[in-house]
């Protein structure tokens, strides 16, 4: 299925955060053909789906599919149920626990999905900006997982075991601080006012400010020696 | 979240076919307690959701989850696509190639979101009818891709990582031909008349008799010794 006249195609997931924003920034860096998948997944914050079609509204990308996947009615999350999202949640307990707002095998479900399109496009890599630092919590960001799972997909579909493709997952964040992920967006050009950090915005789409999501963005920023774009009072 | 004072839970992928029902009568000869979950990929033959809800309707099923998923919008595949599904093809043919019905990433967007739910149940064992010899042109019906995504599955989640549970998927008739698979059903009681055979059934609902999955499914009840009776003519 893969057309050799074409630039290299890539499937990015993108949920309109900074991190996939910034994988979305390194995968056009590289000269790929762009297809972005974003998942709605019946998440609270639907906000996040706004984001993502601005955000692959300028940056180059040839399709973006958004797909409905109900994964509220598998429950389990802080983020799908209605459980309350923690606030002001120290930095040192953060490391040291999977937060609530994990959603079950959130991350397997989106891969293999965006395996199948990556397929269907001929396109061989496929770009996620998972995290391993600031988000040591979640068991599907670690390298070994992304290894596995990489393993598992090169025997899965027809055009890898037919030796036409070999998938690759990127994972271009994967070691770096959230500081060093803004910077790297910075470099790219990318527009951080675009994206949308929360876990738990209020009715006008504010960000909280105070839910893990927005805490890390918060002190990347402030790491990185720059105010977020996205946290500013309004005018 | 595993509650110790059940019956331990499995999850079971039911397409309403007679793999998966077959599949679904061993785990309840175990003893488990049955989750059911059918994926409603926009497949053209929607008759199948309705053989998954009689087949989940009489065997003891504790909940039955359809959840649907557009991988139609994803392409890729006669079952979804406006493509023609083949007729009359030889068993030598379709044991030398990848069928046309081929969905992409199918089995692992299945077995992903199984593992989700599996996750939220405290479910171990997750079963899926899955067949390496009749089906030999699906990449994602072998051992070693099993193999491949039983690793990744612990890798990936919380409750796997955290120790409370191994997850194990169960492929009982992955090595079985057609008609052992049909010889086990009828001696665990599985009722084939609820069951759907076929890939592009008449407008009436009726089984065309000639697709891949109608051919298999008959040569397996012949050489079983048995009359399909989802095949037989409406008295």
């Amino acid at each position: 299925m893969t057309d050799m006249s074409q630039a290299s195609r890539a499937v990015v997931l993108v949920s309109g955060g900074v991190d996939s924003t910034t994988c979305l920034a390194v995968a056009r860096s590289e000269g790929y053909e762009l297809f972005a998948l974003t998942v709605n997944y019946g998440q609270r914050h639907r906000v996040e789906l706004e984001a993502a079609r601005r955000v692959t509204a300028v940056m180059g990308v040839r399709e973006h599919l958004i797909l409905d996947v109900p994964l509220n009615r598998i429950g389990g999350s802080a983020l799908t149920d209605d459980l309350d999202v923690p606030k002001d949640v120290s930095f040192e307990e953060m490391g040291s626990r999977i937060p609530v707002t994990y959603v079950p095998a959130r991350n397997t479900i989106f891969l293999s999905l965006a395996l199948g399109w990556a397929e269907v496009l001929g396109a061989g890599d496929i770009f996620v900006g998972v995290n391993a630092l600031d988000y040591s919590g979640y068991p599907d960001c670690r390298p070994e997982y992304i290894e596995a799972f990489e393993r598992m997909a090169n025997l899965a579909v027809r055009e890898a075991v037919e030796g036409r493709i070999r998938f690759r997952l990127r994972t271009p964040l994967i070691h770096l601080t959230k500081s060093e992920i803004i910077r790297k967006g910075m470099a790219l050009g990318v527009d951080y006012k675009l994206t949308h950090p929360c876990y738990d915005p209020g009715p006008d789409g504010r960000a909280c400010g105070r839910c893990d999501s927005c805490l890390l963005r918060r002190r990347g920023f402030e790491e990185a020696g720059l105010s977020d774009p996205a946290l500013a009072p309004v005018a």
